[in-house]
């Protein structure tokens, strides 16, 4: 399997270093196996805010480090905790008189080295206190309860009231009623893979994992792969058996375990929305990767019940670019603007231009088959088929257009391609059409206009003359036009040009640019020739 | 492959309900392929900035509607662009007599499809501009030149002029500017994957490509899978062929195509910041997803060229949450403090004390093999080790501790402990020595003491009398202890709380979790044995 890393032994420090471009934070430098992140910006005069844990769950926790959220963040190799010495480390760099919580999630390992680096530091005078997330309803009620991402709800209210000058007493309070009003649960369709070492799997095609830890660990239960719906369902099921308060309001954290695709996690952010908890949910810190579990294919939900302190709380600006939270509502809708009828001009009758369009429309509709034979030589051979599309189209609706109206007939052409005429000619003629009509209302000169409309066309298409293209017919007629030269003249530039795209046989666009020079050689441009065949009938009206 | 879907052709209206869990934004409500999203405090009094294509690229578009950014957004099917009637309703349904600009990216579909609007718009009497942004350098210079990540920029840049009031022609020229001053490319170790579909991939576990767009359209070259370093430097290679400026300085976009893990894009940042380029960075927007590619295992960059009008739009607040800009810097440290020694405190003499010390200490050392073989049957067969190696590395210091100190000799051996034990056993003394010798400083009882240290022992280590563990002698012991009972009494009530655990048969921690009752009914745990031991050596002492 390939990894983004250099080796297996480095990961947690290069990671490291990259979230260390961030101007705003420092590393201790202490031996290189002790990595503790902490604020530059810091001066000891609050609370300290100290928290961390194995690496591999990033942004947590040193994406967390900033003002506003954690003071420091202690990160031990991937999934291990840190050493004793390195919490103590962070303890002795942030911490004054007003003294610093240590923010422990519930693993032995974490709880050991982080309680030992408090009692060491209390023997050296220092005031610390802990608390320790376990906000992981897998299993049920248990001691061994984990703590995953509902930790992040802990640093941002402790970070904040520290922020705010708040006591090393009331912070401690307020962190263990946020650990008791808070609970998480995970679900995923594949294990995490360590990096830089061969996948394995214990999920099949047809398994998913519910009530999951963040290391790797089986999940409680296996269930069966099925819908976002139904999986986000069993979800919420286990969470609804534990809300803290039946009747509360809440915010969630919508967790990325690692390598769920960000259109995913906005399908099943709108999955949570059809269950019943949605109702509760007032803000949602997410959907983005808070707590992953390196590339874990799977999401976690973590709930904590609101109340004013907290809500404001969890919404105070905050350094850490990783936290993000916004309200949360049921999708809204807003009338749309009524669009233009495909026609939207009255009706006036020119007898001349009458004929003339029906005379065109029927050569487009006799042309079709001569049309997409040539085209499927050089094209997709649905060139004719497109064309004569158009003329029928233009031939049921000819008494409903605007005939003595030069500038609303064009728009009104233009109108009629854009809905009913096929593939990107249809899109590039429709363009032509409305964007001469627009130039039109401006001067009124049609050559001009058209001229306007072909630049347009040029624009939005990207071919221009030579590229083998209508262009290359439509250019030198409409140049012929403006420069008010005889219909006879205006034709034979379009024909010349159509006959010339016969000699282009290097071209960028569509299947000609992979067609070899003796095809080319003997085929002109399918709709340059329409183009020279349209100014040709003309010209004999 | 397992996705998190319900139905494949509900993939994009779907995800799109989910970012309207956002009350902040609002959906037309045209038919249901039609989809615009757009800011609900949106007045027409300033020009307004629509962008879109295809789906399948979230965050991208509708994730950077909100003020300072998009007015709306058009997103199309998967990959495939929004209809012209799309298009055209977002345009009606937000633009007043300021006008607005579309954002396209430059790709035939889209240029089609929003010109085409543009032109019936202004058919309508609307001011409406376009501008295409082409930022890939992976076709060098190219009019295929696709749009990347980099059109992020451009609607930040614009997003924020439009915000201040600037008039369309000042935000169009601006806008050009900075699509004039972006590059891009892109660098991926799997394409992505269509959602419901069957996996397939065109490179083997060898192969990563370079220069890709973001509809899966395979790479420019590809190249050898290898290290993140020199992945990241091909990418910084090309980019650097085409800086707009040799000496500017740029803002980067460090775009997570999809679902490359957080710790990944953190290597992959540090990565960067080894290259020539890295000193020429201001700003990163990241590492976060603005223009996935559904699932790609991929990055990019982007990098525009900076000057002080387009600093203070970049960095000006914007309120979508996917927008993420901070200062990059290289990785800065700070002085760590000194760790205390292991022994901070300066020696004193006891006679007493030192004997007692060696006594213990010869018969930790003493009964390693037997300890050993009692926790070969039910644990991880160290336990004996674990307390013999306490015991040589006490005897190696006795001569440096403060002997007649007790407050301090207890700290001191709580610091042995955590230096020289190994295992949790040896964090776990530590604890209770370092706790007891705090509580100690407090009220001058070693009983008292004894008792809070095996308070914190328990909290930290989870463990309670009855979990068959070495709380199970401690435990009585110390209440003894503290009742002032004599030491003959303490250490009957450690054997018999040692003998008591081979009753204890349903335990939660470690090995002996998973033993048969028949065989923890035999042995009694060898952490409660050892302590037993200790205290009958002291009473006979």
């Amino acid at each position: 399997m390939k990894f983004f890393i250099n080796s297996a032994d480095q990961i947690v420090n290069e990671a490291l270093d990259g979230v260390l471009t961030n101007p705003t934070l420092a590393k201790l430098n202490n031996f290189s196996e002790m990595r503790v992140i902490l604020r530059k910006d810091w001066n000891k005069k609050k609370v300290a805010i100290i928290s961390g844990g194995g690496s591999g769950h990033e942004p947590a926790h040193a994406g967390f480090v900033g003002k506003g959220m954690l003071t420091a963040a202690v990160c031990g190799d991937i999934f291990a905790s840190p050493s004793v010495d390195a919490v103590l480390s962070a303890i002795l760099a942030t911490t004054g008189t007003e003294g610093c919580l240590l923010i422990i999630k519930n693993y032995t390992g974490d709880r050991l080295n982080f309680g030992l680096a408090a009692e060491q530091a209390r023997a050296l005078g220092y005031q610390v206190e802990t608390v320790t997330v376990d906000d992981d309803i897998a299993l049920g009620t248990d001691v061994k309860k984990r703590g995953l991402a509902g930790t992040l709800f802990v640093h941002k209210v402790a970070g904040q009231l520290a922020e705010e000058g708040k006591s090393l007493q009331e912070i401690v309070e307020m962190a263990q009623h946020v650990i008791n009003n808070t609970i998480s649960i995970g679900l995923s369709l594949t294990e995490c893979q360590h990096l830089g070492q061969e996948p394995s799997t214990r999920l099949n095609d047809h398994e998913a994992e519910l009530g999951l830890g963040i290391h790797g660990e089986p999940g409680i239960e296996i269930v069966p792969y099925a819908q976002a719906d139904k999986l986000m369902a069993l979800a919420v099921a286990k969470l609804a058996r534990y809300l803290p308060h039946k009747e509360g309001k809440y915010a969630m954290i919508f967790n990325n375990m690692g390598s769920v695709s960000p259109i995913e996690m906005n399908i099943l952010l709108n999955s949570f929305r059809k269950t019943g908890l949605a109702d509760k949910i007032r803000y949602v810190v997410g959907p983005a990767a808070f707590m992953s579990s390196i590339n874990m294919n799977g999401f976690s939900i973590s709930l904590l019940s609101l109340n004013k302190e907290l809500e404001i709380a969890l919404l105070a600006p905050a350094a850490p670019l990783a936290w993000q939270i916004q309200a949360f509502s049921t999708p809204s809708s807003v009338p749309h603007p009524a669009l233009p009828k495909t026609i939207p001009y009255k009706a006036s009758s020119n007898k001349q231009v009458e004929q003339l369009i029906r005379s065109i429309a029927e050569l487009l509709i006799a042309s079709e088959p001569e049309i997409n034979k040539l085209d499927a030589k050089v094209g997709d051979g649905d060139a004719g088929s497109t064309f004569a599309q158009a003329g029928k189209r233009l031939l049921s609706v000819l008494n409903q257009l605007p005939l003595n109206n030069p500038e609303k007939l064009l728009s009104s052409i233009g109108r009629i391609l854009s809905r009913d005429a096929g593939g990107s000619s249809g899109v590039l003629l429709s363009i032509l059409f409305t964007a001469s009509g627009n130039a039109y209302s401006t001067e009124q000169d049609l050559g001009q206009a058209f001229l306007q409309g072909l630049k347009k066309m040029s624009t939005y298409g990207g071919a221009r003359v030579g590229d083998r293209t209508m262009i290359d017919a439509l250019q030198p007629a409409f140049e012929a036009l403006a420069q008010q030269k005889s219909l006879r003249e205006v034709a034979k530039q379009a024909r010349q040009g159509a006959d010339g795209t016969k000699n282009i046989v290097k071209t960028k666009f569509g299947r000609s640019a992979y067609l070899p020079e003796s095809i080319l050689k003997s085929i002109p441009d399918p709709g340059a020739e329409i183009i020279a065949r349209i100014f040709e009938r003309i010209a004999a009206f």
